[in-house]
């Protein structure tokens, strides 16, 4: 064994970090990253007993949006229904249908329901997705725009990521292809922009208007791109926003849909947090859409032939089933050649997972009043939200208190990402260290009180500026005092005096 | 909604055929192709009533290795343990600790230990997985080969696609990489390498002996390459074989790592079929490796840096569990920084679906003698073997029958590719067609017979031999017969008299 370990040197490899795709070198996605892979070292020392000189007795991840590592329980309908799939043996059993586990009606008829369109939960489905899945996430839409949607223009997926991979796999086709990505951003999207050898091109939102667009800083990066020889083909947009917790309202999606269609940009609509509202409602972009094509705006027909992709994920909202992955994609107005080719390249990964998909059923059709799980699963829906609400402004009071810190009015998703003002002497020592100061902030804070945050250098900020993202899904509010003890000593040891 | 169908023409939109990635529009997946869809649409027609005047009552789907669409159940023990993570409150019923239910001590056991290492299938896992189930991987590894694993150097993935995705896009560093790929192959191969615009390197596997590797045949296609400027880096090697159905001896195995160890070529070892082997005895390229290492031929070292990666996947074997999207990858003599770069690139799709992932913990360490569910596990996992070898014998018996169709025994995996060689006459009416003709003879096929294969176009074949694949999944001999019968007419109706 030594001989083989010695021997391990790069030279002697085929494969060695100067020669591998350099697209993977350059892409950055600091949310599992150095902190959170550090944090993660300290959990299994705490585990094995070993942790005793740390000065905390827990780790607390809030880098990122993992519910159900945290507190959050899944939601009981959403797993009796997912249990019967996996185990039908137990349909045949008088124990289950007459209750005596909990396993009401509606739950078993689900279950029937679903094992008909997928067969079974072990088979490969369509590589879109199951038919009757996408005819319950097509009726959804439908409910919640008051506009049809074709189940042959949603297409499930792994996660919204693979939605994103599959959306952006398609639409980059050089280097010189750009894509408008907000900043502050949800990191997937430069990092697959980086692995696609594509360019992105950055706008940034508004802080101080509650991390709004602003379509004319939109339009100024899009004409600097083009002089620069990009094609710019698409825009990101995140609402409710990642890492910001804003919310867009009307105007400015209407807005963006304008830019859209004047300058012939697809427009790819995050909208994976559209239940996590917590002021106004959500307004979904194919809504909007279809009320500006309906419009006296649309005289001409521009609103017309705008392409559309909006996303949508189990992991997040009520649902919080992260590890399941699932999630759709719904095309507005892709030409039927591009969409044959998104096809084909999602049919070379085979099919998403079809538990995930079961679950977006759930999601998207969850029990209606008068059903025998109704009032359990609202229940278990409203507390949920309730919580993070609570957590939210817990949260936002803490940094109101904080020196230095400013904050957004939580607004929507699972995030809140202040502004922090450090003294000079924090910024030098953390030039010592050859870190960023948003860095150099969060690896203290690790190190002190076990919290993983994700420094703003990981979603981008303005030139000048220090932000952190963390996300309000700890249950309790011990560790927010954690930070807010942090951030004092820590203000303290480099005040400027 | 008129005016808005009609302008979406090409014209006025962002992505049209001619625009998008052009790698994309290269790629070719037949697996799930034209004669696929074709069949997909035959079944709806069936299932709405519509198909009277179809010359056949039901679809078989023998294109692709997905078992539980067609009779496999799933295994009990298995299932019984997901419906049990997914629906924890299980655990708390007397009724299901009782074995009331059929769950034995070992399936709420093992529910536990899975649930205390992921706390909840709905949180994201590690990137790479779940530590506890990279352990329980690593010790099976071991228990197969003599020779350790180690847990860090297993990723699980959502099915071994998703391992080859990752493993190809860190080693394709410019559209000068190429990888040697055996001509058969499953075509995930070809259309990564397209997708990453890189070099597919052919060599030509030995129809003649049982489909076997030539190393002579790849150290030429490979000194070709190299004459052409590609720089060549890795050699894929599936064993046992798809579409082949070819299970290769040891000696073929040493033979590639010589090649790999003399011409520093990673070895990406497809090894998904191992326990669908009929004759003789799977060897994995680990354990060849590791032999060749402690061995005589070793004096000089040369193959201490050899870099392999094994993938194996739920997908197959006995498992078939297709839709859960679970399998590993283990490296073997990567160098730790490309590894990191591995993790990143894993990371950003944040994790795989976590029961795949208890799934893959579950084959790999199934029910042992003298436990509760050994007995019933141990049964079906024999009758579904014992199944899959009988069908394959019985498709071989009925193309020893069949005019101008030769066969190679059957070895292994879930495929048989016999050569066809069709008249001239078929041959003219396939180029009247513009098709390949084994692509019409496979379409003519399914038209007749409601039976959808898979013409070797999609998989290569050396020119001026046909073949096409075929699963032995299918229940029942009667679709044998149908391909025997539909066989005798075409050539009947195409024969040179």
């Amino acid at each position: 064994m030594q001989k083989r370990e010695f021997s391990q040197s790069s030279s002697s490899k085929s494969l060695n970090i100067n020669n591998i795709n350099p697209h993977i070198k350059e892409a950055k996605y600091a949310v599992r990253g150095e902190l959170a892979i550090k944090s993660e070292q300290y959990r299994a020392q705490l585990a094995k007993g070993e942790g005793k000189d740390l000065p905390f007795d827990s780790v607390i991840s809030a880098n990122i949006g993992n519910p159900q590592q945290l507190d959050q329980k899944p939601i009981t309908f959403f797993r009796q229904v997912v249990s019967l799939v996996e185990n039908p043996q137990l349909l045949e059993h008088e124990d289950v249908l007459k209750n005596g586990l909990g396993y009401k009606s509606d739950v078993i008829e689900r279950a029937r329901s679903l094992l008909k369109d997928v067969k079974s939960v072990g088979a490969y489905s369509q590589s879109q997705g199951a038919p009757g899945i996408r005819q319950s996430v097509a009726d959804f839409i439908n409910r919640r725009d008051g506009f049809p949607a074709d189940p042959q223009s949603i297409y499930l997926c792994g996660g919204a990521s693979a939605g994103v991979n599959a959306l952006m796999s398609v639409i980059c086709a050089s280097p010189k292809t750009g894509i408008l990505v907000p900043i502050p951003q949800y990191p997937l999207y430069t990092a697959t922009l980086s692995l696609l050898n594509a360019q992105v091109v950055p706008y940034y939102l508004k802080e101080e208007d509650q991390w709004s667009t602003d379509v004319a800083d939109m339009r100024s990066a899009l004409k600097e791109a083009q002089k620069k020889g990009i094609d710019v083909r698409a825009v990101v947009v995140i609402n409710p926003g990642n890492p910001t917790g804003g919310s867009l309202e009307a105007q400015h999606i209407q807005s963006v849909i304008e830019l859209a269609a004047e300058e012939k940009l697809v427009v790819l609509a995050d909208e994976v947090y559209q239940t996590n509202v917590f002021e106004g409602k959500f307004q979904s972009f194919k809504k909007i859409l279809r009320q500006l094509q309906d419009g006296d705006k649309n005289k001409d027909g521009k609103f017309d032939s705008v392409e559309l992709a909006s996303l949508h994920s189990i992991s997040k909202g009520m649902v919080g089933e992260c590890g399941h992955r699932g999630g759709y994609y719904e095309m507005i107005g892709f030409d039927p050649e591009v969409v044959a080719q998104i096809y084909k390249f999602v049919s070379i990964m085979l099919c998403p997972p079809v538990v995930g998909q079961c679950l977006v059923e759930l999601m998207v059709n969850p029990p209606k009043e008068g059903e025998p799980s109704y009032a359990q699963y609202q229940k278990e829906y409203d507390t949920i939200f309730d919580n993070l609400k609570a957590r939210a402004h817990a949260l936002y009071d803490a940094f109101q208190e904080m020196e230095g810190v400013e904050c957004q009015y939580p607004q929507g998703s699972m995030y809140l990402y202040p502004t922090i003002k450090l003294p000079r002497k924090a910024i030098d020592a953390a030039k010592k260290e050859d870190k960023n100061p948003d860095d150099y902030y969060c690896l203290r804070l690790l190190d002190a009180t076990g919290i993983c945050i994700v420094p703003g250098s990981g979603f981008g900020q303005r030139e000048g500026t220090l932000h952190f993202r963390t996300t309000f899904l700890a249950p309790g509010t011990e560790w927010v005092s954690r930070i807010s003890e942090f951030h004092k000593a820590f203000m303290h040891q480099f005040s400027d005096d």
